[in-house]
């Protein structure tokens, strides 16, 4: 049954795994927000295709890092996906949305879909010291 | 009431509204688009905030011309808000994915919070001939 966030989390499976990541990984818990990732996860970003939990531990982590805030736009569910949007602020870049629609499968995130915008990434990088100087 | 699209999308208002849309400028067909869009919308960019249609409709114009074709990943929605993330190909950028949540009133979209990358755009500008040359 499809679901959205706000009042009805807990009719869809896969929002309230994809809720439980987004929860740790805004509170800066990489190991917890791990916690909801299968193993062979695979993850299409903007930069590429990632396979297994190492390599999106590798992509996660030290985005998680640079992350000083963040707000759930909208986030919907049913069975086996989520599709949510949420605003993050970030160390380099002021206002840095983005957009994650996973499937779930046995409470974990076995694929996702990873949609944000790098030219302020980029524009950073190129402009100042190394963020995490 | 919330909704996904591929079962259930009548029961959202606001999901129906933004499938409309959505198969309009995927259709090319960017008056049938602007028939779904608030005089007075507010779309927030990448690039930064679009105020009224006019505005709107000089953004989405000339990104319709490049789309050479599109799929919904997905779809969902409630009576105000949906929730869509698609893929598209363009002329300058093989995959180029977009997520968008739309705010519905009377069955026109007021409000738009609109992801995508720019970076492929802004490297496709750097590397290659104008793309509506």
């Amino acid at each position: 049954m499809p679901a959205r966030a706000d009042n009805t989390e807990a009719t869809s499976p896969a929002l309230r795994t994809a809720l439980g990541y987004y929860q740790a990984w805004t509170s800066h818990d990489i190991d917890k927000a791990m916690s909801y990732i299968a193993d062979d996860i695979i993850c299409d970003t903007p930069a590429g295709r990632l396979e297994g939990a190492e390599a999106y531990r590798g992509f996660m982590a030290p985005f998680v890092q640079i992350v000083t805030g963040a707000e759930m736009i909208a986030a919907f569910g049913d069975n086996e996906t989520a599709l949510v949007m949420y605003e993050t602020r970030t160390v380099p870049v002021q206002s840095a949305p983005g957009a994650e629609c996973v499937t779930v499968k046995d409470g974990k995130i076995s694929y996702s879909r990873f949609i944000f915008d790098r030219a302020p990434f980029d524009a950073a990088r190129a402009a100042g010291p190394a963020v995490d100087a």
